[in-house]
């Protein structure tokens, strides 16, 4: 099992200078879209990891997939790195230049190029955030389910293949992207997929560049799957005893097959956090927050059908959300739940683990965990969508601290080493970055990592491509 | 557009003689198991495809992962062909030897290596069928949904990335496996995917080899989800005056919602030759054959609503088949479709095409291709998993009979061309093969296959995998 990498293992591998040749051509291509200044560097050089900012030489600001080729093929020409950058809400340390380069900034991008409502499909540029697209789709009748909580671009959460509560009814960016865009190492422009439900015409390279994390190509473009907004919705919290109790209440509903569109646990912890940041007034017990979407009557028997799991297995108090009102508060107050943490310990950065197993181990790697966690003395909560099995222990650390950092990578290192020996992943849906390398290697098995070092090797010669991500070259 | 390749080019690849060294490291590993028996290989060098058999040098019936593995270690020493072999379904000339080499056997690799019910999971050896699979794991109140019709081989099933029926509910095998055991090109074992429901590690290996037909390695064993055996099914037929009323029903329920598990067009031909063959005495006009999974209530409201939009839209004659007899009855004639129309026109072959489509244009698309059709004078039926957006039009020409193979292949060329003006793609399940890779280039345009080669040189530099399949190396 590889122990977890100091941060200056990661952080600093030799950087490739960016040569003057290079900087003026993009100076010449972007004109005041090229920017050198520190401040916009540094912006481009962080995000929600814990890691120090790590800023990239140059940053561009794309507004098409022309001048995402542009941007590459001038880097290709001089082997400079490009880190593409959506929203900054990575939690893995993906936008991070830690071998210098150029940022290439899609966050302009953000036109809805083709809605084809009968089809239930949309194009959009890379940029374009979750919530913008629902805004924007409203009036069809239509809605993209994929909520990883934090407004992400939908360009980023292609590239980690992100999920999020939904995940557990409408699957992941996995099942949801039809078709990219995408710039690749050469600069040159491909299209993979179609608008079709389904073809078996060759490699899957959709699949192939969701979830890559930018070390294959820039994505510009991505097409999605789009669903009907249900004619009922219907959001319930029941509070538990005990996480044990949360937890075989999931695992039952799963395997009754019952069509649950949300189904999130959050512990304690949590419940407290989120009480003192939104002010709720939740019960501080362990709790299921869920949804469900249907016809009137399919929902009402799903409702009806959990209620009656839950209740026997000490689920206390089944409360109903049903005005869309009452449920964008509690979702509000789930999604911020990471803030929340923060807030209720000034001045921490958080250190989240990502582990996702098959369901019937969710119990038992969660009791040890929570143990564990109790026992370090870290400021700690738990919040999951673990009708997929997926959740994250948050633990709080002083930002600064190094030896509560080292601590609670050592725990979260635990936590992987554990959820890999029940057949499970490292990471549900935040992805590799920079902090589950060694863990990479320890799941997938070095055969296979080697196999996937070919396909970066034969896709990106020079490792131009968010170089030091995933894994090493 | 490229034209459809003739046979003698597809078939006529320069053979890799089968060193007599790799013959004899064959018979030690394998004694009576490796065949070089004339009629043992002409059985592995064809398919259900139109071309010629072509058969191997020799055919290796393999037990186990650690056989498949010694098999490809050999053939890899002395860079000769490895085609893999499951029940020999394809429609596509995947298993034809058109370079030689060795079949890689796994029909007697049928364990079910464990069945996790309580996660909703089960890993089989490549060699088991879909039914035996459905048969095995009936007691555990699961079942594996995809099913295209033949009763094909799991690894088989995986390579080709297959669907059929089903698929418009629960997705194809590309959302449904979950991770693999893969020979690679060098012989060594690799394991891709875990048994969690999602997962952001690294390159999704796991859809790298779904789709790849043999091309990048040997599948050995398959992990996948099934699904809890729905509390209430009910299958229907409704007849219909025209392909375009069936077609703009299945558009209606896609748009708004309907969770139909099967939605599946025969026209006039199909149901006259499944008549003929099964004594079904159905009406001879277009035909929605659906079934619906759920809840008693659930069903029942999918049921009525879609009545609604049928008979909205001139269907006629709503049918039920709620006994398991009577739905049996009718999937199988459903399935037989294929040979019906053989049997119907004796001595003759299908050349299919595997055309899928935005559902929008699907009616669009058929219009033109029926009338096509009828105006070439050859036989045809179609069948169509229409809630997808995909269908088979087959054409039966007569065995031998050169000009009405030119003309069926360019009647199918003529369809692909349609589907890709339409953003669909050229085959929604069957695979390339060797039929459709002048299609391919077509479809996902010179760049998007050049990074297939790329990759496919990366993992398998001397071209051993299944070479010729695709496209060319």
């Amino acid at each position: 099992m590889n122990a977890p990498l100091p941060d200056a293992h990661l952080l600093n591998a030799p950087r490739r200078p960016l040569p003057e040749a290079a900087l003026a051509a993009l100076r010449e291509r972007f004109g005041e879209r090229c920017s050198t200044a520190a401040a916009v560097r540094e912006q481009h050089g962080r995000d929600e990891s814990p890691f120090p900012v790590t800023p990239p030489d140059a940053v561009v600001f794309c507004d098409s997939t022309e001048d995402v080729a542009a941007a590459v093929a001038i880097a290709a020409a001089h082997r400079v790195p490009v880190i593409p950058y959506g929203t900054g809400s990575s939690l893995e340390g993906h936008l991070l230049a830690v071998q210098g380069g150029i940022s290439v900034d899609v966050s302009r991008m953000t036109a809805i190029v083709r809605l084809n409502p009968e089809d239930l499909t949309v194009t959009v540029q890379a940029g374009v955030t979750r919530e913008q697209l629902n805004r924007e789709i409203r009036d069809s009748g239509l809605f993209f389910p994929i909520d990883p909580g934090a407004n992400a671009s939908l360009g980023g959460m292609a590239a980690t293949r992100a999920s999020g509560t939904n995940a557990v009814r409408y699957g992941t960016m996995r099942e949801n992207v039809l078709g990219l865009t995408v710039v690749t190492a050469s600069g040159e422009v491909i299209r993979t997929g179609t608008r079709a439900k389904k073809s078996s015409a060759g490699y899957d390279l959709t699949r192939l560049f969701v979830g890559s994390e930018g070390t294959l190509g820039v994505i510009t473009e991505v097409t999605l799957r789009l669903f009907p907004l249900p004619e009922a919705v219907s959001a319930a919290i029941c509070h538990f005893p005990s996480i044990d109790a949360a937890v075989n209440t999931t695992i039952q509903l799963t395997q009754v097959g019952v069509p649950i569109a949300r189904c999130e646990l959050l512990d304690t912890n949590a419940v407290r956090f989120v009480n003192l940041q939104s002010k709720l007034g939740l019960r501080e017990q362990p709790m299921l927050l869920m949804e469900f979407h249907g016809s009137e009557a399919g929902v009402k028997e799903q409702a009806e059908l959990v209620q009656a799991i839950a209740s026997e297995l000490g689920g206390e108090d089944f409360e109903w959300a049903s005005t869309p009102e009452a449920r964008t508060r509690l979702w509000a107050a789930r999604h911020k739940a990471y803030f929340a943490g923060m807030q209720a310990n000034p001045g921490s950065r958080t250190v989240t683990t990502d582990t996702c197993v098959p369901i019937s181990r969710l119990a038992e790697i969660l009791n040890v965990s929570v143990a564990e966690a109790d026992a370090s003395g870290l400021p700690f909560y738990i919040v999951g969508h673990v009708g997929d099995g997926n959740f994250h222990l948050a633990y709080l650390v002083k930002e600064g601290d190094a030896d509560q950092r080292a601590l609670a990578e050592r725990l979260s290192h635990q936590m992987v080493q554990r959820a890999i020996a029940l057949e499970g992943t490292c990471t549900g849906e935040h992805g590799i970055g920079l902090h589950k390398m060694g863990f990479l290697v320890d799941e997938a098995g070095a055969g296979a990592v080697a196999l996937m070092r070919s396909v970066k090797l034969a896709l990106d010669p020079d490792n131009i491509m968010n170089p030091g991500k995933i894994f090493s070259v």
